[in-house]
């Protein structure tokens, strides 16, 4: 298939088969896409969660408005972001690249390095996290794409509690956040009542604006 | 190449070679890719500018810092949000996926319509527009891909003025607001500082959290 075969084969499944789990393998590849995606200055600004204990995912589930697909999935990922930017976060990350890059550092890398702790930080830990969690929704893009590269069913959501998936989980603790959620997993087939409707999107005259 | 080859082949071009144009057809599916993106409820809260006047390129260019690449690059993407969720937009949204179904309208959908139009224009512009924009990102990420699949070169940006670019390109007026921008082009290997350095990233044990 080709990529947009696999875009429109792909849906935001709303029943999964619990019976179905996906391979080691399989699932070590969606992670190694969602690792290798880029972010806002290279800082990675989040981590993800990889959950398959039952309980986790009933109560997950019961915090997201009993939305079946989180407990019957093989695999749910929770993306969460840093509550905020500190000049610690920022110099791990600048210290780690200079130290795996391995040809030192030098004044452009340093400006750059100033310029964001001189910036972010203030800003307060509001603006930060809108901005740490805009970033997980790349890599929400490459799971889902990376998910159906394999022939597995991926539901983005948004619709749940996030401070009671927070605490469930016990991300502020960790200086992290919930932004989204996505079970990972297979259809099943015969109960999904989004399965057989069309996949609708504006047409392209109605969303691509040419300025030639 | 898999897609793990590509992701690994990509990175944030700073530097492109403006004599190579990307062929229309390669065009064309990197914007069908980005068009299937899935986004919150389905609204696809934005749209997408594909810049090829070069004057309009030269003035962005101006306002995002100097990064040539905006300037340099074959097509330049910007990834646009509706600047608030209005009943409007929202029942525009609603109606023509009901029309595009053809199987009528149901309970559910409209539960969900009324839930939408009652929770989120009251909201307000700024958090609606944080909302609207983190859709975007999905977009990018769809778009960074499907550019790798092509073997053509993307920048991912948010160092620009957004308010400089929303006047340059009139987005106001048509209640949008700029997010990221994304030159798309070839890149000029000889002239590129950041091509030959590693890419780095967290590693898998600090980056992925396992709850079995």
């Amino acid at each position: 298939m080709t990529l947009l075969q696999k875009l429109n084969w792909r849906y935001a499944t709303k029943k999964m088969d619990p019976s179905k789990k996906i391979s080691p393998d399989a699932l070590e590849r969606i992670l190694e896409a969602i690792r290798l995606t880029p972010t806002s200055s290279g800082l990675q600004p989040y981590k993800v969660l990889v959950i398959t204990n039952q309980a986790l995912k009933d109560k997950i589930c019961a915090v997201s408005w009993n939305q079946s697909q989180v407990a019957e999935c093989s695999h749910l990922l929770v993306f969460a972001a840093w509550d905020n930017y500190t000049p610690e976060r920022i110099n791990a990350s600048f210290d780690f690249t200079i130290a795996e890059r391995g040809v030192g550092t030098n004044e452009r890398t340093e400006n750059y390095r100033k310029n964001l702790i001189a910036n972010y930080p203030p800003r307060g830990p509001e603006v930060n996290f809108q901005h740490t969690a805009k970033q997980t929704y790349i890599a929400l893009g490459f799971a889902l794409i990376a998910a159906a590269e394999e022939h597995i069913d991926a539901t983005p959501m948004e619709g749940f509690d996030p401070d009671a998936v927070d605490a469930i989980l016990g991300l502020r603790d960790q200086g992290l956040r919930s932004v989204t959620l996505l079970p990972l997993g297979y259809r099943d087939e015969a109960n999904d009542w989004l399965l057989p409707l069309k996949k609708v999107r504006w047409p392209r005259k109605d969303f691509i604006i040419e300025r030639a």
